[in-house]
């Protein structure tokens, strides 16, 4: 039985499965190409199932659904014979948790990816619902469009599908395998690391493999060693009490959008470059090893400057490879009085901006919100955390809610050559050839709380295309990338 | 019939009118006490009948009910016997006009008001509704709460009460008087010199009293003798052509937002001062007598920064009366991704701003737009007036859209000693005491137009609260400020 498919062979009857796991030893055939012939066969109704796991509204604001697609999720596995459960918090969506032991395995590799999704204003939408999944041709290629097509339900379901293939093709896993799928990275998965310590046996394994993100813009397959910590602020300035008669009080009353402006202006130059003091401060730097990978790396930016529309990039010339191994300040958001159509000739009473920090291996994010904080007192303004009362606001000639993000996370960095490392390289190669090794990837996955919770290494094997829209409106995935993605899982799931 | 309340007394019977009119005369009652007379008995009927006009919504966005107020508004001159009609322009809500023609008159006093509103955000006012009139009491005093209950219906209500008082007191009117209200103040009157040019025989007069804005903070009555002209810009920046993940393009993809803050900042300096160059150049310079006004206007700073929780001001130290009699750069809103619950973690595409630049004497508007402009341009940045395309975008490495508001309009300072002024003055101190006189308001009202096509002088006498948060939510009428207007109103109806 130890060159089965673990749990879910172990339902068959034994006779039965013993022949049958015979076939694709003879056959010799290799993951990768089973689960191509597995797709080829089966696309319209894997697109239909894709369809249907697309359609459960996944985002925070709405926990009744989020839930859903997590008891939808569990049925998945189980249909599959794959033994599941939901690791619950009180007040936190659950993880979907699945694993399948294969007898005398050596190793144990666990899958991770994440079922929510990024908030969404579906007026933004082309067709206004981003839970009606619509296939669309994009230049020649087929897409899907739903909120978390490519970020991060692709990743899940390239998983089961790939389980689909390799059991079709009679092809034994050789490690156990363990699935933990979150429903709240893209609030910053401030339980995640909570629910893991809780589940430590359950979730330790020799590598995790993080199955988000996109592949590289060239659409080469990408393995991903690290990824940039995220923490957030959220700066609002106060003006007059309400909004007053911009004629009979402008020149006099202070403007906080003018005053968010300014504060806003003072953090970065004209070139992106971050000028809030010490901001760069403790970068841990990359390894020889590393910074080869990164020369090899294709160059895509001025194909990114056409496709994004772009006159010019910040980072005063440097490449988009090299400025995402840099931690970075963006505004997500800023708001004061109205503008367009409803613009009245007021000074706001508050201006606020959103603004996120992302973070490279060497800088805490306590400690990167508190040079951002500190930033804004030595412009002159009084901190406070929650909102000012009047007593507060006429003490003070400027001041500044400043509120911290407490889901916030580190970077992380796995060394390119750990045996592990190699190995999941030797796999994802067996799939797709040659692939792009990266250090970091730009965006932000809490691998430090995997990592902490499970006494192990992250590797981060994304299958979606780059231009996904993730964490926008009309987020997509290209339908080959789906289908590329079951080939690289299957691969995976088939390691020693 | 000379004496009389002209049209609207020619309608009753000769002799019964001949009697009537001999009453007053000879109780030698003058008109702000039959005002006051008249407010005392009628309140409960009179502030039932304010409320019913406050109910009328008045935005542009409504044109049917903006007309609604025109018939409205024509019905309520036509029941006091006041020959009225509408002054209109294709796709312009309409003027309502009246007339009082006085046999024998010497002079023609035209009052100048506005019916419609600033658009309206209905989630931000107490209860809701901004046409749901709601009367509160706050620190001891009534006030009706409304959109146009201070700007600038009240004044449209306390003449038609004043002509009622008067009547009610049979105190003859001794001008012929001339009612002009537009119905597009707050649009910026884009049609209003048209219609007034269409109409010159009907709006001509010896002055243009003007009916609008509020009265000096200190509660004192106020005769302000110009107003700041008014002009916007939007200005939209582009970053990437869709939101891109702040992650895997944080630090490389310009962010609008960054690059909008780091313009606007640009604009003025820490103390409110404008930093567009020439943006003072060619101010007229007050009179003697103007400074000499200013210099006894009351100093209300401190007692404002306490009512509008304000811990500093802007202009370097200089009074609020001072700041208004200099051109102003206001932002009236920002805009770009989402903030709050709705932030994501994106580059967004674009960010707006809309800015209003107030005027003094002696500076053009579409000189002060020229200037702004000029600036923009000279931060590196293209400038177009419609959506960019594609080819725009990349040809150019900033991208600036900056759309003029057309419906713009200049300064205007009447000088306090001409002898019709003199007149105005002793007519409001004979209802309200000692008066504030000051040269400007720094609001705007299109006062030039008015000036060009009635080739008169224009006199602004405002009737509503400082406080009464015009232009944003909870807009307000102290209800005793509209009994005093209704004496201010009758008095002026009564001028020689």
């Amino acid at each position: 039985m130890k060159a089965t498919l673990g749990a879910v062979r172990l339902r068959l009857g034994t006779v039965g499965t013993l022949l049958l796991c015979l076939a694709p030893m003879l056959r010799g055939q290799m993951a990768p190409d089973a689960a191509r012939d597995y797709t080829a066969k089966h696309k319209a109704e894997l697109l239909q199932q894709f369809s249907d796991l697309l359609s459960i509204p996944n985002v925070a604001a709405d926990p009744a659904n989020l839930r859903r697609n997590a008891d939808v999720l569990r049925e998945m596995l189980r249909k599959r014979g794959v033994d599941s459960r939901l690791l619950s918090l009180p007040g936190a969506p659950s993880v979907v948790y699945g694993q399948i032991s294969v007898p005398g395995a050596q190793h144990t590799i666990v899958f991770y990816a994440h079922y929510d999704g990024q908030p969404v204003t579906p007026s933004e939408w082309e067709g206004g619902s981003p839970f009606t999944p619509v296939v669309r041709e994009v230049d020649g290629a087929r897409r899907i469009y739903a909120r978390s097509a490519g970020d991060d339900k692709a990743a899940i379901f390239a998983q089961l599908t790939a389980l689909d293939a390799l059991r079709e093709a009679h092809i034994p896993l050789k490690a156990n395998i363990r699935f933990v799928w979150e429903g709240e990275e893209e609030a910053g998965s401030p339980h995640l690391e909570q629910i893991l310590d809780a589940n430590r046996d359950l979730i330790h394994g020799d590598v995790w493999l993080v199955c988000d993100g996109p592949v590289d813009q060239s659409g080469k397959q990408t393995v991903v060693f690290g990824a940039r910590g995220d923490t957030h602020l959220q700066i609002t300035l106060y003006g007059p009490h309400h909004g007053l008669h911009s004629g009979h009080y402008g020149n006099w009353a202070p403007n906080p959008a003018m005053m968010l402006a300014q504060l806003l202006a003072g953090m970065k130059d004209e070139n992106g470059r971050v000028l809030v003091p010490h901001f760069y401060d403790g970068i841990a730097p990359l390894s020889a090893i590393e910074k080869e990978a990164l020369a090899k790396a294709p160059v895509n930016d001025t194909m990114l400057m056409k496709a994004f529309w772009l006159g010019h990039t910040d980072g005063s010339g440097a490449h988009l490879l090299e400025l995402i191994n840099q931690p970075s300040l963006n505004i997500n958001g800023l708001s004061s009085g109205q503008t367009g159509a409803k613009a009245a000739n007021v000074i706001p009473p508050t201006a606020t901006a959103d603004i996120d920090l992302r973070l490279v291996v060497g800088i805490d994010w306590r400690e990167q919100q508190q040079r951002v904080i500190d930033f804004i007192r030595s412009r002159g303004y009084f901190i406070v955390e929650s909102e000012p009362s009047r007593e507060t606001l006429l003490a003070h000639s400027r001041v500044a809610r400043v509120v911290r993000d407490p889901a916030s996370y580190n970077a992380v960095r796995t060394p390119m050559d750990l045996p592990i490392a190699q190995e999941v390289i030797r796999a994802v190669e067996q799939a797709r050839g040659e692939v792009v090794l990266l250090p970091t990837m730009g965006g932000s996955v809490p691998l430090g709380a995997m990592e902490r919770a499970a006494r192990t290494h992250t590797i981060t094997v994304p299958i979606a295309n780059y231009d996904d829209n993730q964490h926008a409106a009309n987020e997509n995935l290209r339908l080959q990338n789906l289908w590329d993605g079951v080939g690289t899982m299957a691969a995976l799931l088939e390691m020693q």
